[in-house]
């Protein structure tokens, strides 16, 4: 496949099915835009109506044309696609775009046409794009294929994008040309009835051309695929990626159980981090981040330094980057009493170094080599304000020096200079080799991302490790609740766990009061007792849970309580006992569960238990198998981490057994991959930060 | 004052003390932006080593000038600057600038040569705007004052701009040609020496040319002043200000005990939310709010209507709408109907409505006049790609026509159009009366802020109710504390609270077991005993709170427990007694207090408690004294709302008690002043959303 793909990025020939002369039709904007950008191969224009364009042969059919073709490009009606695509199979054309539209996304008949022309496809191998898309390009100076209707050419630079929306295509290209980056590649994915993002993320991994992967989905239509090709493309090559329609969860959560929570958003943010792709919400933030992507070197920390002259952008800077999680470079007292021997003396010289607003450009130059050279500084943040004698162009030509001086520290600029300074910085003959924004909140964020690459590059990653696990226990208890038609009761939810090392609360079942004081001997008060049966998994809903019984007496009364009230409510079909329970003073309450989304498989979740799960919204969710990275994050994100952490008075939880208890669900749900839905709500942290699994449902 | 201030902007005559004719120099760049823009009044260049000047007539001193003098720019060396200053006031010149920097900035003798202009200026009654500052603009076209050495004249618009930074005010002189919007009146505060942010902000109230006001703080020096005067200018022009230092509080958060939660960033935010003061955290969030509140109708309400070419921009949109608490309107039947007969075939006609690619002008222009007629519909978002035909200047005729139809609908739009778009609309003799973004983020961005300030217009804010409270009482326990050298007990804090018609659980002081049984049996078990002490507050770090009291065999053994307990640990010097408490069961806990922080007086908070308050900081504050939207905010907003809201079984706080509770502690903190801190840790909430203070601490 992938050499059929070199095709459709770098064909030697192409045709251009449904070429006209017909102004503003697509079949002329294609042509139009292949001659004007320069395509350097051989252009063959199919139409059956034609006989010459631009002073081109128009010959009727592919099959007309005697030289090999390598891309054919097809704008006719939906209904003559898939013949002309049987043309392009026998004349062996490796690659086809097809740009109409008509297909899957209109329905009914339009899926039938669409699952033809992927048989087509299969039949003839042909690397087939689309249909209903904008097209494909490619800016390399040997290719210069603008093979989209856009009707703007490309700036070239080193992105590969790949799109689910031709028009957001079109958008991107127009304003690419102010935003300092350019493409290497571009696709619109269309319907991906045949080539999907993963094939062209596969692809892209060994085409020295892209240097980084953009990529706008609306779906993710190969999970598996997917997770592995985009797990080992990232550890080469940055992708950053917008997942659009993060609002549908918006919407579930609202409604909100543990299981409506993993809705489809929560788990395509899951598979996205877990192959340490960038996920952005917006399009502003991906190009901030493309920038600093196509013009920084990774930093080697997260230690910023600060050089203005402006001591109000210099504090608006520093908040953000204690916002993001960086910090502020702690300039050395060498580096001080440089930049004091060298500045004004109104300067100030620890970070934000404000060297004030009449600075030199040798000021600045001196002021970035002293704060570069210092080695708590990881980046420099280098702020111009156009405030007396122009400076921004010589400050370019420095930072860009300094970039080659410095290659192992991370420049970027905020410039708030003249509306002409790009008009004014070609004229110099100059190109920004450094990432140069408007605000300091815009630097900050691609600042962020760098770092967050850089630390994921560093992390070693391995595969969750197999646990000890009593599997036939476990099994046998399956069958038996399988066998009796229901899903497995809490004790054998408890019972599981316990046959796979999950640390419970003590706790064993009764059928009666009688045997639950034989088990209170052995467990010890307090004790929570909780009703086990075949038919009612929420227990609570019905009083079937009561808890802080302090002795014999009151333990025999509750449970014969408990069985009066289920008798007289006519709960007791499906009857199994009373489980007893040790009773956990909790300081914390967490819950943990995994889930199957039709879509992206299992996933497990980790958060904020109790009343809290639902006002919270405190969960993070990893998609299974499970890595060590993974359990790390599910543990470390967000809130959840803090409130696992050390907290007044209370010693942290034991974050080597909440791992622990990860790895062995992962093992569970590998073992027992029929499992849908499983919930360990709560997991209680006592106060010396020990771990108690209190209740469990498995089904 | 309010006379001379209007001296500083819109002066009939100026003097420019420190003229020169030595390039680069303030006193120069001053001279040559004054005539350059074309100051409408007459120049008056001061010098005491020049005669001539850019063919002006250079007296010593403005003493030497015959003509009355509005307006003094001064830029001459610090230590000159007083002995000028005099002579303009003996000139009785209403209003001075002084650019020179050397004051209180630099410490030492710089405190005390401010000192001086303050009393000069006071003495004559000048409106002293500075020192160290950058000047003053007006550009109404009848004074065309730049009384600034930024470098680059300013664009004419609707703003005040008002910035504690010099330096950023001519970074934003230089950004905003870009931004669509442009300045009625600026100033730079410089050190703020006389003429305060909160004066400016009161001149401006009446100033018809300046529709809104931006603030670039670093500081908020008379909060009493600022409080009242923006709290009603907000009630006529927005206030949108930036008010930098957030991180101060990220750091102090880090510590976080209740007192150190109110570090002086939360009291800017509180002071600013209590004001109707948007707050930005960032410069371009800034200029987007005051595009829109320059450009836009305020929405009726928060029912967005999307008009898109590009589905993928109209989802990106949805998402942020979502996000953001926006709402995507339900066209009407008819809407859609209409739509469908006006729109080709696979255009999607529900919101957001995709008029696809190939959309013509006439196909927006339809859609926007049906999509702003729908009454479910408060603002169009009309986004524009140029995919076919380039037709961005002709929406932008549409949008500004249909803004004059459609007066009470609010409107703005995106586009991703070619980088010459305004270029080519001023070639076009246009201009849009609609904000345009580049991005969907963007433009949401400026709804949300559009929607908050109409939301906050129609709110109506009253004080907060006099309770009836026993001061009496509280009094004699205050002074009884008093007296005996200690802050309340936690009995007392209680009996004050009591005295204040609080919600307590039921308490009782006891002296012994055999009171404690006493007491006992009429608050009736569980029960909760604590320390009361007049040397310890911090009870459980000294093991003095005993919970779960079941009966009265085990309610002896503990207090006498206790006693022993405190009698070893040397604990019992201040020993008051032992407080009995009914035993609440709560399914949240929160938290309430009282500080004072140095800068802005009493702030009073709530959020949620236990452990959560450190690890999730989900805690709103307020200054005092409170409001009833005050209060309402203090409940209302973020995760907290959540909390108190029904869930999982629980029913919602009784939210009138809360606010009963916070209007009692208003009151507390009205008749006691001299309170410094008071906690209310926790505040328990039950199954049935009652309400119950557990615990108190005063001080």
């Amino acid at each position: 496949m992938n050499s059929n793909i070199k095709k459709l990025f770098s064909p030697s020939s192409l045709a251009i099915i449904g070429a006209t002369d017909r102004k503003g039709s697509v079949g002329n904007e294609l042509m139009l835009r292949v001659t004007e950008y320069g395509y350097k191969g051989i252009i063959h224009p199919i139409n059956t109506s034609l006989d010459t364009l631009m002073g081109y042969d128009v010959p009727d059919s592919v099959l007309d044309v005697q030289e090999v073709i390598d891309l054919a490009i097809i704008a006719v009606p939906a209904a003559v696609v898939a013949k002309v695509l049987t043309e392009c199979g026998i004349k062996k054309i490796g690659a086809a775009v097809i740009i109409s539209s008509g297909f899957r996304e209109i329905g009914g008949d339009g899926i039938r046409l669409e699952q033809e022309l992927i048989d087509i496809a299969d039949k003839y191998n042909i690397a087939l794009l689309g249909p209903n898309c904008l097209g494909v390009i490619n800016t390399n100076p040997r290719v210069l294929l603008d093979g989209s209707f856009a009707p703007l050419l490309p700036e070239a630079g080193t992105i590969g994008f790949a799109t689910q929306s031709g028009a957001l295509a079109s958008g991107i290209i127009n304003v690419m040309p102010s935003l300092g980056v350019g493409l290497a590649q571009m696709v619109s994915l269309g319907n991906q009835a045949s080539l999907k993002a993963v094939d062209i993320i596969n692809y892209w991994e060994s085409e020295g051309d892209v240097g980084q992967i953009l990529l706008y989905l609306e779906s993710i239509s190969d999970v598996t695929a997917f997770k592995e090709v985009a797990t080992r493309v990232t550890k080469t090559k940055p992708i950053v990626a917008i997942k659009s329609g993060r609002s549908d969860f918006g919407a579930k959560a609202a409604a909100s159980h543990t299981g409506a929570l993993a809705g489809s958003d929560k788990a395509a943010d899951a598979l996205l981090s877990a192959c340490g792709v960038i996920r952005e919400d917006n399009l502003s933030d991906m190009f901030i981040s493309a920038q600093c992507f196509s013009k920084c070197a990774l930093p080697k920390g997260k230690r910023v330094g600060i050089i203005t002259n402006a001591g109000g952008v210099g504090i608006l800077a520093t908040d953000e980057i204690v916002k993001r999680g960086l910090s502020i470079a702690a300039l050395s007292g060498k580096t001080k009493q440089a930049l004091r021997d060298s500045l004004p003396p109104q300067a100030s010289v620890s970070n934000p170094v404000d060297v004030i607003a009449s600075a030199s450009v040798a000021h600045y130059e001196r002021a970035t080599e002293l704060v570069l050279s210092d080695e708590n500084v990881d980046i420099l943040l280098c702020v111009y304000l156009y405030i007396t004698g122009r400076n921004d162009i010589a400050i370019v030509r420095d930072l860009n020096a300094k970039k080659k001086l410095f290659k192992n520290k991370t420049i970027v600029a905020v410039f708030m200079t003249s509306e002409d300074f790009r008009a004014r910085l070609s004229e110099a003959g100059l190109k920004a080799e450094v990432p140069i924004f408007a605000y300091a909140e815009e630097a900050v964020h691609g600042l962020a991302r760098l770092v967050e690459r850089s630390e994921y590059l560093r992390e070693k990653n391995e595969p969750s490790p197999a646990t000890k696990a009593d599997k036939q226990t476990a099994a046998k208890i399956f069958a038996d609740a399988d066998q009796n038609g229901h899903p497995p009761t809490t004790y054998q939810a408890l019972e599981i766990f316990r046959a796979y090392g999950i640390k419970t609360a003590k706790f064993g079942l009764a059928k009666n009061a009688q045997e639950a004081c034989i088990l209170a001997k052995s467990i010890g008060y307090p004790l929570v007792i909780k009703l086990d049966s075949c038919k009612i998994s929420h227990k609570t809903d019905v009083g079937g849970v009561v808890t802080n019984i302090l002795n014999e007496a009151q333990l025999i009364s509750e449970v014969e309580g408990l069985v009066t009230r289920l008798t007289k409510a006519k709960l007791m079909d499906g009857f199994n006992g009373i489980v007893v329970m040790e009773q956990i003073k909790a300081s914390r309450e967490f819950v943990a569960g995994v889930n199957r989304d039709p879509q992206y498989g299992h996933l497990i979740m980790f958060g904020l238990g109790g009343v809290y799960i639902e006002a919270l919204n405190e969960v993070n969710f990893r998609l299974l198998p499970l890595s060590k990275r993974d359990a790390k994050a599910l543990l470390a994100t967000g809130k959840t981490a803090k409130l696992l952490g050390a907290l007044r008075g209370n010693e942290a939880a034991n974050m080597e057994m909440l791992e622990d208890t990860l790895f062995k669900l992962n093992q569970l749900i590998a073992d027992f991959p029929q499992i849908d839905e499983l919930d360990i709500n709560p997991i209680m942290v006592n106060k010396q930060g020990e771990i108690f699994v209190v209740d469990a449902r498995i089904s």
